[in-house]
């Protein structure tokens, strides 16, 4: 069979390329070898934001005078669970599938894998193996899977990753989570609340590493508040487990033994690269792909990796965005159109460089985007960070009674614009993309100014980091 | 006395000119025959917003599934009237008279007038009244009243306004509200909260008139819900009351009679320039104040008006705006440096023209940035109204259960920016900063692109947009 494209999983990623090839009139496959939606549907940002919104709604309500005494008991762990499910579409892909039709989009069910330049093999569960040729572009959107590390008797042990985190039907009475991470942190947040006796385990010496120091020491504050146990270096060096099931124990580097019912590894992830064929087209099995801006492998006319495969940023909205680019960038080359793969650029992926947003949606949430102070100093800008306790907004502290969170502001000041900036506290979630418009705008210092905060909400701190700047 | 600069008026605008003239070097005097911190700090947003946010927070928890069966009975009243009278200072200024001190400004207790060029007098609670001159500016920072129409029985009938609205310390059994702007929204949202009976009577065909259309009718189907009468095309005509207590009626046009036990009247604001001295300088008494971007009043090098009276835009957070702007350009024309009055100049509050953020604290919040549709239209732009159904963005369903809300955005086809931004729904009151910055960034459509929104927030609706306006 011949396409105009042929995408190579269906997570968000691959829907998004097949939608933009697609829009531009492409004919396009696309090969799942399991749900249509991928992990993030099914396995990380719905299931886990269905479990964790219940979480800081409360922590939010009981920070609420006059509120906060009607909000008694736990959680109803049953009905959180069951929205949970139903965010995750109880693990059937019914709805992505008459999606993926709708726009005229073919779903082959089966492994894809590359069999030399323009050919995909498609191996279904049952059945033959047959061959996809694509006449423009093959764009490998297989994402990642969890990285679990080769411990002695850990691949015995059924640890939990993602997956198992996400999508667990049973609380259990002590949970130990090794990493300090989105997920290590996230799934702390849930499980805690829900009822277990959680335990972190975090080899370096604080969490959320990739941002300003501060998101992790304000996570770790609240989760130990919040009555879990978070230590830092302490790295586990064996895992046992009786037969797999039963109690598991992390014993670490100096020999401290840490007995849970259910141990989660949240170390990292690996490009699910190692069974799609790369050694056809001269690639490497379970590298990651080195793309360009507009997502195409480096000396390839064909080859795209798009989405989390490409390491450029880790995250379903940046992989959604790339997708876009990608998308795109197919069509314009299909068509014999122009491609801008300028700097912010319709074809390139710039923001991947400069304005990755993240929120961490824990409590307090921790929300980022752009580069943070060492970041930038290490890419050589001339910078300056501006703090500001969050505490001191009035619009915070109407938000929460006693509201603590902290604001950092990275200033280029060679060309006076916002290079990064990072909000930690309850409900800085939707105040990130302010900060977002800001960064990929390349929005002057001067004229932020005239960006009024309305009055009194938490997005008032911008007048605050201004003012401090301006010293 | 001699200053280089004499405020009239205390409230967060004069604080704001104080603030600037001070940085600057220049002698300051700051008049007051008030609280010093003005409306906003007792009467306005601060002592509304914390009655708001209990019931907003209420609202928000009972639309989370695993936590809404948690959240029983009613607000506790006394508890959430103690949390506004606190963040009312207890109508005590203590706070805001240290701040001033501490940036050494001087404060004047008593009425101040105009008399003449440069002179003010002060006519103090007791004592000897006596004159202020300014060597270089005096800036009227006077706001505005409550402004209440002349209807037969009303002087007599000790009806409520913003002050008496925000500041009661006693639940009326019913409350008559007369008027549909934002005042009247988020004081029928508090107090049927609390446990009044409320009845919003409004002249026009809807509520929040200034807003897109939708907003009103969001937030008076909210409202109707949660037990509150709204009625539109109901002009009140007269008002009855024995001897100024007891029950009261508002008696429509038409005779129909509305009783109930407070009648709060929210029908717009006055300029508190009647007696201010302004026909000493040959200016109108009770006349709005006409001043060019950087607030100084049209044909005068000297007098300065800033903040609500001036009627630019009638927000806390745009007079502080102004008063930064006013405040440095006083201090840029006292020492004879540059003066910057271009579009989005340092001296030039250019925001009062093009983007205008207001949150409308209710449930649904409502937020909007720049111009509606029916303003960008009225200015003489070619736009273009993109409208989006917030219940279908991941992030909001995530937020609320059933949401609710709906979006908009109005791009400029010639300059192919974003001229205003509406956002209704729970939980929006911090994603209009991100508006703000591309409405005052005057970002293109084209780098919006690369400004991606953080999955799954409500801010993705930014994205749902964006693709609605490509097509």
């Amino acid at each position: 069979m011949e396409y105009d494209v042929v995408v190579v999983g269906a997570g968000p990623v691959g829907e998004n390329v097949a939608d933009r090839a697609r829009a531009a009139g492409l004919s396009t496959a696309v090969v799942e070898n399991e749900l249509i939606g991928g992990e993030c549907s099914y396995w990380a940002c719905m299931p886990s934001k269905a479990l964790l919104r219940p979480v800081t709604a409360r922590a939010d309500a009981r920070r609420v005078p006059g509120l906060r005494a009607a909000v008694r008991g736990p959680l109803d762990v049953a009905e959180v669970l069951a929205h949970r499910d139903y965010y995750a579409s109880n693990w059937k892909d019914d709805g992505q599938v008459g999606w993926l039709e709708s726009i005229g989009a073919d779903i082959h069910r089966g492994r894809g894998r590359l069999a030399g330049p323009r050919q995909v093999t498609v191996e279904p569960p049952s059945g033959e193996r047959y061959t996809l040729t694509a006449r423009h572009a093959v764009a490998v959107c297989t994402g990642t899977r969890a990285l679990v590390p080769d411990l002695p008797g850990l691949a015995g042990a059924n640890p939990w990753t993602s997956r198992e985190a996400t999508s667990a039907g049973k609380v259990p009475d002590r949970l130990v989570i090794v990493g300090g991470g989105v997920v290590a942190v996230e799934m702390a947040t849930v499980w805690q609340a829900l009822g277990s006796r959680v335990t972190v385990l975090v080899r370096g010496k604080g969490l959320l590493a990739n941002m300003e120091p501060f998101a992790g020491e304000l996570v770790a504050e609240a989760l130990t508040e919040a009555g879990a146990t978070v230590r830092t270096g302490a790295p586990v060096a064996a895992v046992e487990r009786d037969g797999g099931d039963g109690p598991v124990t992390a014993v670490l580097d100096d020999g401290e033994r840490v007995e849970a019912d259910e141990i989660l590894f949240a170390t990292g992830r690996a490009p699910r690269t190692d069974d799609i064929g790369l050694d056809t087209v001269g690639l490497k099995p379970g590298s990651w792909l080195t793309v360009d801006d507009s997502c195409r492998v480096e000396g390839s006319d064909w080859l795209y990796g798009v989405g989390d495969v490409n390491h450029r940023a880790l995250m379903t909205h940046e992989g959604k965005y790339q997708a876009r680019v990608a998308g795109d960038a197919i069509a314009a080359r299909a068509h014999g159109k122009p491609v801008d793969t300028a700097r912010w650029g319709a074809h390139s992926a710039t923001a991947d460089h400069a304005a990755v947003p993240q929120v961490v949606f824990t409590d307090p949430e921790a929300a980022a985007v752009g580069l943070t102070l060492a970041q930038a100093e290490a890419a050589g800008h001339r910078v300056r960070a501006v703090d500001y306790d969050m505490a001191s907004v009035s619009g915070a502290g109407l938000y929460a009674d006693g509201y603590r969170g902290r604001a950092r502001m990275v200033v280029d000041l060679d060309r006076e614009i916002v290079r990064g900036a990072t909000f930690v506290g309850p409900g800085v979630a939707e105040l990130l993309h302010s900060a977002t418009v800001a960064v990929a705008g390349e929005v002057p210092i001067a004229r932020l100014w005239h960006a009024v905060p309305a009055y009194p909400t938490i997005s008032e701190v911008w007048l605050r980091l201004l003012e401090t700047y301006r010293g």
